[in-house]
Parts: C-alpha cells; structure tokens; sequence
C-alpha cells in the first residue's frame, strides 16, 4: 500500500485555514453524536519516528470534549506488561460506549519494530497477524469504530528531521538511538510496514496512509478520514437506532480529496522512437518464447491481468505480448459482462475456473477488479460487497502465489485528453468505428468516480505478493514494450 | 469437538420409519424453497472411511428433485487437478443459485488425509487452514448455505466393519490398503480431524459430528442438520425478500433431539470415602503447593475457569483448591453480572482485565462462559452474538494458550436430582438459606433450554489446546480431588 504513494501533496495556508476551521466544527458534532449514540471509537496512529504523530494527535483533540476521549501512548511494552499476552494491555484500553481512544503507536508495533528487532518471527509473526485481526474484528463486530492510519515519511525525509532535531539543544534529546536505528534501516522497516498493512487492512477496519511531509495536508487527511469514519459509524448506529438525526455543519474536507493518488504524476509522456521499439519489441519477444518452455518444463503456472482505461491500448499489446508465443503454452482470456450461469455464481467463481494450468499462462483481458471499478461505479454491486472485494481478491491472489503463480497486474495509463482523441479517432475512421460504443462516452462522463475507483483499487491490492504496474499508455510502443520486459523479468526472477 | 461424543446413541426402527417420512416430506419442501429464493446449498460429508457416507447420501438425496443437485465425490486430486491451486476443483464445483452440491469428502481432505500422509505440513497447512475459512466466509458471504457433517465412529467400529466387508468377497475389494492403514494410524487421524474440526468450525459454516455407529440415527441427526441449516437460510433470504412463506409439514425431527449430549452418560455416582478424600485432598493440595512456587519461579501464567449446575459446588471446590496456596500467587476472581461500566465494553474486556500475570494463578468462579450460557438462555444477547461467541472465546484461549498459558476448564455436573436435594436443604438449614434465590428456582426451570446450551458449548468450545474436563460432582468430596489432581497433573506436564 505504501508504493507509489505520492509524498509531495500539499495544501495551501489560506486553503487549510479554512478547511481546518469546518473540520473541527464538524470533529466536534460527530463527537457529541457519538456520545449519544453509544458508539466506541478506536483512532490509531501508526508510521515511523518524527513523522509527526504527536503534533497530529494534538490537532485532532483541539476540538474535543476532553471528558470523551482519552490519549494512549503505547512505547514498548512496561516490564509489568510483558508479563502478560500482548493484547492484554489495548483490550484494558479499549474505550467505553461514546468514547474516544486514541493510540499513538498500538498493537501493530509488534508487527513492525518487534518484527525487525527480531522478537517476532515465523509462527509467531503469523499468529501476531491473526490474532490482531481477530481482535479488530471482535471490537468491530460489538458496534467499535476503528481508525487506522499510517504517517508516512522517505528515508530522506526522516533524516533530516533528525538532522533538525539534533541540532537544537531543546529538542535533541527526542532523537533516540533507536529512531537512528530505524533510519538506516529504512528499507527493512518499509518491507514490514508493507506486510503488516497488507494483513490487516480490512473492510471492518481499513488502513489510511496519510502522506506526511506536508503537516498541513497530512492534518487535514487525518481529519477527512477521522469524519468520514464517524459519519459512517453514526449513519450505520442511526440506521439501527431508527433515529433522525440533524448535522448541520457543511462542508468539510471531503475525504476523496485526500485519498491516494497514484496516477497524478504517472509520466504519460515516456515513449519510444520507432527504431527503438522495434529492437526491444524483437528481442523481448524472442525472450518470453524462450521463457515459456521453460515455464513448461518447470510447470510454473503465470497470470498476467490487464486493466486500464478505455481505448488505453489493452487488445494492440496482448497481440504484441503472445505474437510470438507457442499458442499451445497460453490462453487469452477475454473478461465481458458476466452471462446468465455465471452471475447465478459467486462473482470470483468465473476467474477461478479459468485459471491456468501449471506450466501455461493465461493472459486476462480485464479481470476480477471489475467487482471494484465498473460494479462499484456503476452500482452492480452494494457499497459492503465491493469493500469486502479487495479483502477477497487479496487472499486469492495469495493463495495463487502460495502454489507458486507467478502473478502479473498491469493497469494500462493513458490520460483524458489522449483518451478523448482516441475516441474521436476511431469516430471518425470506418473500421474503427467498431471499437466505439455509447458506453464509453458514458463511462468517460464519470471519469472522477472510475479515478476514485481506480486509485483505491490501486492503493488496496498493491501487495508484496502482487503489486500493479503502472504502464504510461500514450506511446503504445513504449507501453507494449514495457509489459513485455516485466513479464520477462518476473518469470526470469522465479525461474530455479 | 470429537472428545466426549457418544457414539452408542440409536434409533429404534419404528420412531425412525415415522420421523423419516415426516424428514423427507419437509427436505422436498426445502428444496423447492431454496430453488425458489435462489439460495445455493453446499452440504459436506467427512468422516471416517466405512463410517456410511455413501449409504447416507443415497439416503440424503432420496427425497430430492434430481433436477436440483449434484453429488461430487472427491477422492485424492487427480493428475489433472494437481496443476492447479487445490481449491480450484472446489470453486468449480461451487453450485449456482438455487442448487444443491453434496459433495463426498472435500477441501478439508487435504489438512486431514494430506496432513497425516505428510503431503502438507507446517506453513502450508496454516496457509491451508486460512485458505478454507476464506473460502468458506466468501461463499456465505454470498449468501451460500454451508452445512457441514463429520460421520464418526471408534477405531474398533471400524475395524470390525473393514473385517465384515472383506469377509464377503463381493464387498471385499471396497476395503483398500489405505483404509487399513487409517485403522492402524487412526490415532493419528483422529487428531488431524480434531485440528480440522476446530480451525474450520465458525458461526458461518459450523461443523455438525454425527455419530454413526447406528445407520437409523446418523441417516436421521443428517436429515435434522440439514432440514435446520435450510430453514434458516431460507427465514434469512425470506427476511430479506420480505415475502410470506407456507411450510405446511410438520413436525420433523427436532434438530435439539440430534445434538450431541456430554453429558448424559456422566457417571455422577462417582466417589470418595471419607478415609481416601482426607487423604488424596492432603496429597494434592501439598504438591500444588509446591507446584506453585514452580509456577512463579518459570513465570507461568495459569488461569482455571469454573462453570457448572447451580449448587455444584463451584464454591467449595475453590476453596479446597486453594486452602494450601501461598495467596499472593493467585487469585480468585468471581463473575458476577456485569456491572455499568463493563457492560459498556465488549463481554471479553472484563476477562482479558483479570487475566492473571506470569507466575500467578487466576481462578474464574463462573467465566466467558457466560455469554453461551446465561446471556443465551435469557437472551441477553442476540442468536448472532453467541453464535459469533464460540469462535471468539476459542480465539481468545488460543491467544493464551500461544502466550505460555496453562489453561484449565472445569464444568461441575450434578444431575437435576441433586440439584433439587440440595436446593431444599438450602432453603431448610438457616445458615444455607442466603445460598439460595428465586433465580436459581427460575435457572431450574429453564433446564431443558440451559442443558442444550451447556452441550453446545462442552462440543464447540472443546479444543485440543484447551478441552473441557467434565467433573462429576454427586460426591463432593470427588469433584474436590479430580479438579486438584488434574490441575497438578495438567501444571507438572508443562513445566520444563
């Protein structure tokens, strides 16, 4: 979840003055219907050293009722502590119904810090996993709100705060030995971050990971995701206590204008010349033929998914994909709406069946993500049936990845004005005219509900075990070749 | 949950040729039902080989419209099947709305038969525990009915019936070398399917054990557990589709009349003369004592849950218990109904609160327990919540037991005779009158409804890391030494 996230967002002064104002005003009214309604609530904060985890907590609790909330800060576990299963101490905490409980670090650090110091590991890492998904999901079930979020920072980021830090003698004594630790082992607690963010990001307690470099966007983040986790909290409780309830302080910072964004700054313009492609077209094409007889011998069984934007390009670069291949060692397998046999099944039953056999590939053209891109923006499905989607789609791509699946995502980028000229192209050009339908233009007129869908998607089933490539679609050359040599590459690396 | 199941339980021909017809005319009736509201069914049959799951399938699908299912028998994967992830053939197989797949052993054969040949162990059988559950959870989540069945029956059962098939030589071939080698390594198996029963067994997909030494009473505990899992599907889907429904046929065999019952064949006539009692209970208390100091010196954490009859002897027996013990190494901690503030939390929070620290002994006069008994028989909380409960509680004594836990579960069984014995004497000796209350007289006359309740809980919540020891408490001076002997025994096994 945290590839590609994008560092540099930030918000303006004037901007965030007037953002923030609304947002406490609103902090404030959820509070005190959360109170009347009875709703526990858990906010944790999670990320690493000086990433502002104390400053933000601050901002969040300005507008409360201090009578309503109460302020954990989890270090290590106390001597006393250790003397007792680990979630001993946050069950003890949990709040009571109407109250706030906020954590600055939680239960997680034993999956991250405890994980890289080397307390934890094997079966007890695993086990560390289930039981604090079994937890979430206890408190969660009993009518519990939980937040989640991530402050995220670089490596670079995190030095020279320290750097800053350290050079004021007021403030130096904050850098410990232990958060230098951590920065020179930047990658090694990024790996786990990525793991335990992975495990236990849930559609019963999601993960928000907050971009921190800026305070501003990051305080306003936690604020949209701390409301829109409320709202929901206080509609559901409301639904349930068949209450009409009034909530008249509009707007606030609405949460989509914080979520991920992995495809602001995707570089569209990359491309190649027409030599170029040529050569690496040729020589990729040679490669991945002589790949797949080894994926034959070896019985290694390869998915490789497409999704993208309309008339990104999808069709053009499977051909160049399997134009060389031994048709008997792949299989295109071309997602359309779901027919009569199929929707009478569970929605993942169609793509189980068509999976591969050992030693084959098949190649996806648009796949199970359809559950939550075109059947979450289209209303195909109800909002609880595509949250739980990424949970369910996750733990397939793992259990294809435990029978040794090497497992390819590529969502195929191109941006709306090249969009829009690739419409009128095939508008205007006779035998292209096929390729346009009424659907497109109407898909196109809810670009920013596909995007939203999009990067969520992007965001929560980027997984150590199956991440996305971005693939800069504009130059379709360029796109083509660049699936091709990360196919190559992926099956390269997993060969014995 | 295999532990303490009563395999001698029968049927006697007459009630089953009546409760039959009556099963199979409300099965028809079913099955046009879920047709009708579209629900797909997912009945499994597990179990011992020879233990009659082909005899009672033929009997299952009898009564049906064979336009509406379909058997699957699953023996090993074939060469075929190997080439893929080991749920793929199950996925297939998943039926469509409406529809009925039996299947003849399943997915579950893999972390049993699989487990014990040695083709799937450490990592990959946790993997494949957690692949199930998934797969489980997604397809109820979609509204499938799962209703799981394990026929059991004793090694020696087995044994004679391998022995009656080969002695006939047209039945002699169905007996195969790996049949008798599940004889032979039948302990082996049995606990892999103990493993199976309780990583797989959830308030989604709960597991049903059969006991199958009488052919008229497993064929009628099957129908009974079937009937029960499609009324409920169906009264959910009907909820939801908000139609009224005619069920014209009745009665059927009552599902409580099937369920597995601990308890009946208790030998509460169990007991000590005076001579041996003194004795014992002084050799037993001196080696706890002694036990204790053990205990802290490893840091050990232990913790005894008390559950059982009204006037059992809970109070008594505690004492006894701790009469010899240095008293800051352990505690007693009595439940009582929860106060305000801890019903302001969720009904584990006062628990994980009083879990007792490394070295020290917590005692739980009445427990967690509660939630499956007390809060279920006077609906305290809802059918959903102590259903979910099984599955919590067994969450959280995995967690301890993970920690180092030494945990023991004692449930006092008196027979209702004794009770009211001892109920009079109370209410007849001045200084026992305080013992007793209206509630206790109310508690009583709900027995039948507490007695399924107990049941349940002593067949769900028996885990093989923290099973149930059933005390036979007619005889106090009995249940004091066999809780004390067992708490001994049970502490001396763990220290190093």
């Amino acid at each position: 979840m945290l590839k590609n996230v994008d560092l540099s967002r930030e918000v303006a002064k004037a901007e965030y003055k007037r953002l923030k104002g609304d947002a406490e005003l609103k902090l404030a009214d959820l509070q005190r219907q959360v109170k009347a309604l009875g709703i526990p609530v858990i906010v944790v904060f999670e990320g690493w050293s000086a990433s502002g985890k104390g400053t933000l907590i601050n901002q969040l609790i300005l507008p409360l009722d201090p009578r309503g909330f109460t302020v954990y800060s989890a270090s290590g576990p106390t001597e006393e502590e250790r003397f007792y299963p680990f979630l001993w101490r946050f069950w003890k905490r949990t709040p009571t119904r109407g109250r706030l409980a906020i954590f600055d670090r939680s239960w997680n650090r034993r999956v991250v810090t405890g994980r890289v110091e080397g307390h934890v590991k094997g079966k007890q890492l695993h086990q560390a996993f289930e039981d604090i998904r079994s937890f979430e999901r206890q408190l969660t079930d009993d009518g519990v709100v939980i937040v989640k979020c991530f402050l995220h920072i670089s490596k670079h980021e995190q030095k020279q705060r320290f750097g800053a830090l350290r050079e004021n003698a007021a403030t130096a004594w904050r850098v410990t030995e232990a958060d230098l630790r951590q920065n020179q082992q930047y990658g090694e607690y990024l790996a786990a971050a990525e793991d335990m963010l992975t495990e236990t990001d849930t559609e019963y307690a999601p993960w928000t990971v907050v971009e921190a470099h800026d305070r501003r966007f990051a305080t306003l983040k936690v604020f949209a995701t701390v409301i829109d986790a409320l709202e929901r909290g206080v509609a559901f409780a409301g639904r349930k206590a068949d209450e009409p309830r009034a909530s008249p302080i509009q707007p606030v910072p609405p949460i989509n204008a914080f979520k991920t964004t992995a495809l602001d700054h995707v570089d569209v313009s990359l491309s190649l010349t027409a030599e170029e492609y040529a050569e690496r077209l040729k020589e990729a094409q040679t490669r991945l033929r002589e790949l797949e007889h080894q994926i034959y011998r070896q019985r290694m069984p390869v998915v490789i998914a497409y999704e993208g934007w309309d008339a990104a390009g999808k069709g053009g670069n499977i051909r160049r994909l399997t134009q060389n291949l031994d048709p008997r060692g792949y299989e295109v397998v071309p997602i359309a709406a779901p027919n009569d046999i199929e929707k009478a099944h569970h929605y993942l039953w169609r793509f189980w069946a068509q999976l591969p056999k050992a030693g084959h590939i098949a190649i996806f053209d648009r796949t199970w993500y359809g559950r939550v891109l075109v059947e979450r923006v289209e209303g195909f499905c109800t909002e609880e049936q595509w949250r739980r989607a990424y949970r369910e789609i996750n733990a397939m791509e793992q259990q294809l990845v435990h029978f040794g699946t090497v497992l390819l995502k590529f969502w195929l980028h191109i941006d709306p004005d090249e969009q829009l000229r690739r419409f009128r192209e095939r508008q205007e050009d006779v035998h292209k005219q096929w390729k346009i339908t009424d659907e497109d233009w109407r898909n196109r007129a809810k670009l920013d509900q596909y995007r939203d869908a999009v990067e969520e998607m992007l965001y929560r089933t980027s997984t150590p075990y199956a991440p996305w490539t971005i693939v800069e679609s504009n130059c379709k050359w360029y796109a083509r070749v660049k699936v091709l040599e990360t196919v190559c590459e992926a099956i390269r690396q997993r060969l014995r």
